[in-house]
């Protein structure tokens, strides 16, 4: 199940980078299940990774390879591979995951420091870096700009349909595009990053820069959904800019401003795809929390409600259980909480005022509004003046089935 | 479903408790759902109550009438109603409440103060005091001291069976006993006392004794327990000193010591019949974490795993997904955990060791513990020496099926 169309906008290619596909029959797959990227000499690095304590041998080696990336003007790579997480391997997975960056920098003539690795799949099998080694001649030849989708469906585990997005903008006359990919629909409550995403755009900026804007839109997307409240261990995701468009974008300019925004949306359009594609889901939801005294107590709100399997389960049924969101909202730890002023809307329905059930609200208004594939859980505090909101699915029988047979 | 074969031991009567059972029909179902105690005059009295935000009515009458007790002798009632929580239902759900205690204080010629009341069920919905004043008669025609069976399923709602314990045990030669019951099955995750628990003893314990023994008694039991992390708006737990033993127990001596002892064994006892009768559970699990630096760090470990989606339906899977165990301690929220030292068993099998699967795990020996009907889940920190554990159930298809079908 899967909410929504899944429809995928085209994505356009970005000049400096280019996309190898191959088949390494990593779980017996018949679609591509390596994907490496090339990206230009200039072209400048951000990553955001999990903050699961546990991080893959994969997370340890890209994060410390890309701080070096700013050292010398190289090709980098980023090679990518599913079915396998390479997590819980201990010293051997160090060692498998460099080994796979050595057999890229030696096929293309670089070093394993300038390949970044990626995996993800099942926890704690070694890595069988023969067969990734093995087809990496073939993702080699298959390099070309215009592979983004080909990228986008060789990244996936239990997904049931691509993530993607593209959008273009104009800076001072110029065209900036940029196209981002991401997979995951289980193990989802990214603390940094999502699953995996990797967002290139042709405008020129620095490595700094493209840290801070990465960081802030990935607080604002991957940071705010969640599927079933479990961080990866090999949560990552990736921003390149090659700077091919000619447009230099520096900080505290319009033009930094318009990429902020224009990053901010196409990160949140491609974390909401993995939420619409969430295990079992047949929701997407959205628990906004208004007036809050602070960020920390609107999250803590909102991520209550959000994993609350009885919400969930309430939501899978379409049936407006006011008395569900009630109850989560009131162990969500806030100081003094107030159920005489508090009140909580579904979309524009009132269902909570006066600490009970609203006066006017009737069981066909909140049935219509739980019956649309996209439902907003709107709880206002009136307590401050901060609001923030996280995204999330309902819990039905095949997240059940999902997570019972497929071994994570 | 629910794990074990749900066996009650004989529920010894308690001297100076009787109880009265009725059928109101709150929910059209069949058997008793009105439950009514009477305390003599010399019996002491202390309960614990949830700490959610939003606490039911009864809950707020309960408390406050609890506070009076010790003012005057005099005989006092717990009344109890299943199938409607009288929670969310704001100064009307106050108002119903206290009618309800009227009504037993008029018929036995008591006062409202004198009567704690108590309700589980439907969340939101108002109460139907009409039905629970018309069978009070019924009720009290009834109370006699050997009625805890009773008691234990006119206090049902989703449950499939009944929960409560007794035991005897010396004290100066003399016997002391202590009986109680308890109800819940989903929405539990008790934050100073389960759904509904009852328990009494004839032993003489002042007020203020009563209340630290039980105080506790569930912080080691019911405060130690999670189906599904959701906290109730109607959790408590009343505990009665009836005095009829002619046993004085005073604190700071072997014999409290003991009452203690015995008290916790009996409360464990039926918390952990909760959790076996935990919506659509198929397995018991305790899960356990050694070494801690602090009770605080244990619990954030122990909960962070007993909450985890993918770890629970791994457990219904009987799959020894020791990836899973690793990822939610990971993001457990521990500051500097280390992978390398850790270790993970189930029950005496070690399964994660010096960052992976340990060297001589085999999935057979996985498969045999999981194929258990009771699990021991113990993580080994070795950052301390505080140990703690929760214990919890898997998440089945029929959980689901229950939180999709019943509106609580």
């Amino acid at each position: 199940m899967a909410v929504g169309s899944g429809k995928v906008v085209a994505l356009a290619p970005i000049k400096g980078v280019r996309i190898g596909v191959a088949n390494a029959g990593i779980k017996q797959i018949t679609r591509a299940d390596v994907v490496l990227f090339e990206l230009s000499a200039d072209a400048a690095v951000a990553g955001v990774f999990t903050q699961n304590a546990f991080c893959a041998a994969p997370v340890h080696i890209a994060k410390a390879n890309l701080q070096t990336f700013d050292q010398v003007q190289a090709k980098r790579y980023l090679l990518v591979n599913t079915g396998n997480a390479n997590a819980g391997t201990g010293e051997q997975g160090m060692r498998d995951a460099k080994l796979c960056c050595q057999a890229v920098a030696d096929k293309v003539g670089s070093q394993a420091e300038r390949v970044l690795p990626f995996s993800t799949g099942v926890i704690g099998e070694l890595l069988p870096t023969a067969k990734i080694s093995g087809v990496l001649d073939e993702a080699i030849s298959s390099l070309e700009s215009d592979n983004w989708r080909a990228a986008a469906s060789g990244i996936l585990t239990t997904d049931t349909r691509i993530k993607g997005h593209s959008v273009s903008f104009d800076v001072d006359g110029k065209t900036v595009t940029i196209t981002g990919i991401s997979k995951g629909s289980g193990m989802i409550k990214p603390n940094m990053a999502t699953m995996l995403g990797f967002v290139a755009s042709d405008a020129d900026i620095s490595a700094s820069d493209l840290q801070q804007l990465l960081s802030q839109a990935s607080e604002q997307s991957f940071n705010r959904i969640t599927v079933d409240g479990d961080t990866s261990t090999n949560d990552a995701c990736m921003l390149v800019a090659s700077g091919e468009s000619g447009v230099k974008i520096d900080a505290d300019t319009a033009a930094y401003a318009l990429f902020q925004q224009q990053l901010n949306a196409l990160m949140l359009e491609i974390a909401l795809q993995i939420v619409r594609d969430g295990e079992g889901a047949t929701k997407l939801v959205k628990v906004a929390c208004e007036n809050a005294a602070s960020v920390e107590e609107a999250l803590a709100v909102a991520y209550t409600v959000a994993h609350s399997p009885l919400v969930k389960t309430a939501l899978f049924a379409s049936d407006a259980n006011w008395g569900r969101i009630l109850a989560a909202v009131g162990r969500s730890g806030l100081q003094g909480l107030n159920i005489d002023t508090l009140k909580i809307y579904l979309d524009e329905v009132c269902i909570v005022e006066n600490g009970g059930r609203a006066a006017d609200y009737t069981e066909e208004a909140g049935a219509a509004v739980m019956a649309q594939d996209e439902i907003l859980i709107r709880i206002d505090l009136q307590r401050g003046d901060i609001s923030d909101a996280v995204w999330t699915t309902d819990l039905s029988h095949e997240y059940v089935s999902i997570n019972a047979d497929y071994r994570s």
